[in-house]
């Protein structure tokens, strides 16, 4: 790195670039945290235009020229090999899990990355705020769960929101939506307060990607769009190729938080 | 119209459509109202990935489908005749303007229509916590600039961004500020608050669009992104057909102001 001063979110990129595997939460706290899918330009228009029909779980930080692993986000970062793990798709099924994208982004040589929004950064305010985010204290990843609520399609691209679960004190509530509300780059306000039946989750103890959480008495279950909205639409519209970040292991920033919020 | 309850908003729709022509401020107050730009599917992606690198100018409501002229804003809106004036450019210059768009969205069945976010929403949010809107009290339109700062460009889209100036007074700058962020589906907070040569801006007195308006001692000039952004980059990339509205004739749409506040 030519960099002097190498911070803390550049100095996990260089360890995922060299290798290293671990989810990302809690690295380098108070930058922003992404989600990110490439495809091919042919399909990339259906997707910004699905992002900007579903904002909330789809919000787009940044997106890359066809071909370019480079990203405004964070300067001298590759792409390709500086998320700790990735996940490759094929016909909308997850084929494999591998460390190092370089040879799944040689395969085409008009790939476009979008940067998507990630929870991580309205979880720091919670907690600031004095709000315990159960999976963190707990140490697992945050439950989440598809819902009978489909996005708005957008050309060949259609799917169901994927949304978390965060357990809040019910007298706390108003003030989780009212802080993450002030964050809409990444997911914004709750899409959903109670009554997980509504969004068709017949069983809050077995979310379909993550870990299950403790509720405790008195607390309300509080729905959130996620981030992973992008990968049900990749299984939904069977998109020829994809390459994703594998949930949990995120692509870490230059970018404050703080730059996002309202 | 089958609607039994007409609204204010469709009421005027329905009088452009029929012919009428009018400034639209001050029109269905409360009501978000649009920018709007068509341009051939070819380079929608251009524009939309334009509006995405460049949020502040180019807050994207809607988008529809390539060929369709109706929005989920406005049920029942055909984007091609409901709106006062429009502009028709042809390889980025300005060649008519006219009431009824049909005869040129004939032209292509692959027109796509992009709405985007109008600074009368946060207008009327300043109104409402008393603080003056010079143009509005003065009855004339809203002073715009081109600037010295450029958009980040987005494939073969690129051009300045343009401004609207609004003179505030100093002790209630902060207020303003706060209150327009807020909205940041349509532009937001200012993006510059005083010092107008910074902006490259010579004369607040010759307005590139719209009228001069008096700035009162204490007031300080204060800067919006604006909407008429798009048509800057319509010239300045030399687009080879688009239709846009005619600057402070709008889209009216059914959504109220309050539907985009933080």
């Amino acid at each position: 790195m030519t960099q002097i001063m190498a911070t803390e979110a550049q100095a996990a990129r260089t360890r995922y670039r060299a290798g290293a595997v671990e989810p990302t939460a809690g690295i380098a706290p108070g930058m922003v945290q992404a989600n990110t899918i490439a495809l091919p330009r042919d399909w990339a228009y259906d997707f910004l235009l699905y992002a900007q029909r579903n904002p909330k779980p789809c919000p787009v930080l940044d997106v890359t020229d066809p071909g370019s692993f480079s990203t405004v986000l964070a300067e001298g970062a590759d792409l390709r090999r500086d998320i700790p793990l990735y996940r490759i798709w094929r016909d909308g099924q997850l084929a494999e899990e591998v460390t190092d994208a370089s040879p799944f982004y040689a395969e085409r040589d008009d790939l476009v990355t979008f940067l998507i929004g990630c929870s991580f950064s309205f979880e720091s305010a919670l907690m600031e705020a004095g709000i315990e985010v159960r999976h963190i204290v707990d140490g697992s990843n945050v439950p989440m769960f598809r819902t009978s609520r489909q996005c708005r399609p957008a050309g060949r691209l259609k799917g169901e929101m994927v949304v978390s679960m965060r357990p809040i004190p019910a007298s706390r509530v108003a003030e989780a939506a009212t802080i993450s509300a002030r964050l809409p780059a990444v997911h914004g306000a709750p899409v959903h307060v109670g009554a997980p039946e509504e969004l068709g989750i017949r069983d809050l103890g077995a979310p379909d990607f993550g870990d299950p959480v403790r509720i405790e008495p008195g607390e309300i279950p509080v729905f959130w769009a996620c981030g992973v909205t992008p990968q049900a639409a990749v299984m939904a519209s069977r998109v020829p190729f994809a390459i994703t970040h594998a949930p949990g292991y995120m692509f870490i920033t230059d970018v404050p938080d703080s730059t996002y919020r309202i």
